[in-house]
């Protein structure tokens, strides 16, 4: 069964990785959260980025604002996907969440969404389980579905709306 | 036989894409390059978007640049993961390319790296397929071997460089 | 008779979108609004930009936030001209909104506004119907007038409220 | 036969208005180029503003750099369609001359292209002429379909050079 | 006696306008304040502009926010010294309003102040005054006074606070 | 007769400062350039600040890059008009010097004028020194007369050159 | 016994300036608040500086927003370590202070933190003093255990949170 | 004696930290420069970080470009003062570099200076220092000296070219 790892830096952060949580959760998968910091609790990091991979860890999405450097450091040891999610910020709206994730010099990726795109972030983990477990990749096209749905439920509710002005 | 799909906007990408097909192919992995638009051949690249699971591609990298919505436009049909390569443009040395690709909504993620930052979009790739393929994985682990040697290597000869000022 | 159709990728844009239909309304163009998403109803946005021009559209404003693919999604496959509204955000208050809309590569502009600039969308809309329908031009030099006579208003207001402290 | 009138607000910018003017004279439209300066030559933009429709211009393409007045207030007295064109700066590329042409207050709109995008911007007159001249509309048909046999054609031409590697 | 004129593109900045008002009335210099819009009443705009200095103004202050243009029309005509005062909008902050006052192309200055600046818009106005009006020049040092006195008296009262603390 | 200092925190910056000077010296204003550091030579700063008026200069031009500090430095002591002047940087095109200049805390405002425009800091001298100096107000009507009579040529050699394309 | 400076160009900086007292003062060490502006009480500022070394201080941090100036001029007469503590406004989050205290020209560093990161200068200054008494760097490593016995205490939580749910 | 040990994330940024290689070695401060990478050389910089202290080191500068991580990594073990250096990018001038340096989580201070600030960088590690050694301080302020009289020769050599003029 796939398991996914959620770290984040700060336990105030939890509000962004929720939405990863809850869509991980609603697919299924094994979905593991900590509080971790790549600079208050660098052995706890670095021994999280060595172990992942034996401990059945497939995926891990890292959050973490201002100068973000959980991804990264994550990174540095295993080879599994490592997803980078920006947390807002009051710097341009987090745009220091996302150059300090995003930007990472050539032989280390981390796989960025967007800023406080908590549920982007636990769809990309699904999407990369998706190529090794067929089931989750069915799903996700069952959820392309009803998102489809929804947008065009919208627009059937708007038509009766606008009519009634 | 692991296989990625690599599309561009067009064909003057193609200097930002190299370093993506040069890593992947290094690691054995069959990579297809396309130059796909989303807005001068939207047939194409719906086609292709629709396609792509079923001819056995399991990763697609989309690079563009200034409003680059490729990744957008591919992520609309596939369940696959899509990696999102901004390509450096005047526009504060790309960062319109960036903001284009990784604020997606929420449902479609796209997988973003760095500006230009193609080596580490094959890498991506190559993490993701790790999953999956256990060689490719060990491969990985080899590579940051071979990362760590560099540097090391580098911060010795910079040792004979400094004693010899 | 002239009809112009509002576009949205989110039924939450409304609000943004609003001042677009109440002066396109206000002028007596035929408006459509409608939400159709570029990612989550990829169908709808193909089928619409086909069909736009036969089915009487004569401009398309598209609302859309964040990474905004959805102008120059439709815009791929009509010559009718496209209205880009970039919808606020918090990242930097819409630029990535704006930057995703405008910064279109050559060969499908996007007419883009103002962020939240709902009223202008339908303004624009308005001025490029003019040049076919005389009578909205003509409405349209009305409206400048009594945009005069309120800032005129509100001049002589000032005067008097200035007086009295 | 349609009429569009090129202004720049210096000599200088003709660089990037030379792809309009190619564009515009390729679909065979009427295309009057003048540099016009909204700060040096007041009266003469007032003048322009004033005349533009009686003299049969039907689109007004407005380029300009750094705090780019001249879309704006070419717009004042007219109800024809203003297209902005924002020309390169050092000021990140631009972002001084995009936010000074499309963050136009309500009221007033001017149809923003990207940085530097003079074939845009010609092919954005196109289109809006397109709503009134058939003619324009068909030929902007023929456009896309070369646009994309272009990209088809640089697939192909990648596709063989990938082969000689 | 010295005269200025404050404009304002709409009666909404009045709030950013008023510490101007307030600063240069407390000086005595007699102050004209006006909602002028370089594109809603671009004739009063061109109007003003030309009589300004026979009128007797001194100095002009003009305070827009967005894509601010009323600064650099009404420099168009006059070669009074123009002040931009930037309001805040959402977009990072008044980003666009102060570019679009300060980035003015070589031979039309505007002189800016920071967004909202408005106590310094009035200042600047009185300093620019002081070189010809010698009691407003020596009026300025007793204001620098009180402000000097100002902080140090704050800096006393925090000695206390913290002690007690 | 009129009287202006133009100060530069480093002699690098005199390229930018030049045109300031060229400006000054062809309306036979009195100019005097120094090289004077906010941080480096505070001493002199503090000095120039302190006697400014009584030698008789009657605006100050202060030239900085990066951490601009001159402008706001050397108006803490004088109430004579500072203008400030800031240099290109290699960060976003001087948005460093830009915002270190103008966003000035209510009380010591700076007159900004754009990046790298030094032709309009010494306009700005002219205008002000213009309130004072009739003669100068005339001449600087004049050179408005030779800007809009080069454009106008300009535009007469364009209309000659496209003619001849 | 150390002795640490904080200074604030304005009264109302006292928020942002708190947590850094909070910090030196839980460390034993001594610390001086003042309210010292560089542009309204630029003697006191000149004299502080002067003045420092000699009467104890070992660390000055120097808290300011906007063009924030205050930082640099203090480190204008002293060989001491200066902290810039940049406090958050309007204009994107602080960066217009964090750009005027950290790009400072070469020849006089200022230590900059983060935008309202008064803990982080109240830690940094306890570093530098680290080197000198090793106590506070005994303390400091106190400090990180204890930052680091929060963390976990914080993932230990969050486990009984989500087991919960 | 004191030492300093300057650390870059690769050997391709040893042109930004020469001038504080320079610095420190005119000032005779024992300085070890060193290639290691936060992501490459894990174990490296965790390493040097635990051990940093007990070897003798005082001050610790990290340079590093883009997702700039090094400092906070090498901050996470040490409570010497950590000096973040960022370094010129391609993404506005190194504002990646600058905020993922400088907006460090409360806890973890990375005390920075400007982009591509070597000589500044060098320079702050001696203010450290001198704090601890009197005849460093003593250094600096002679530094100052030879700064202050530059200056002043610059401004001296500017007047006889002027005059030339």
């Amino acid at each position: 069964m796939a398991k996914v790892a959620i770290l984040m830096g700060s336990k105030s952060d939890f509000g962004a990785v929720k939405p990863a949580v809850t869509v991980l959760k609603s697919f299924g998968v094994e979905t593991v959260v900590r509080v971790i910091s790549a600079h208050r609790t660098p052995d706890e990091a670095h021994e999280f980025s060595v172990n992942a991979q034996k401990e059945g860890y497939e995926v891990i999405i890292c959050a973490a604002g201002k100068a973000a450097h959980l991804g990264g450091v994550i990174a540095a040891y295993t080879a599994l996907p490592v997803i980078g999610l920006p947390v807002k910020t009051d710097m341009m709206g987090g745009l220091d969440s996302l150059l300090s994730i995003v930007q990472m010099p050539a032989g280390i990726p981390v796989a960025t969404v967007g800023v406080n795109g908590g549920e982007n972030a636990g769809l990309l983990a699904l999407q990369i389980l998706g190529i090794k477990y067929p089931e989750i990749s069915a799903a996700l096209y069952e959820y392309k579905s009803k998102m489809k749905e929804k947008i065009n439920n919208d627009d059937a509710a708007l038509q009766n709306e606008l009519e009634q002005l």
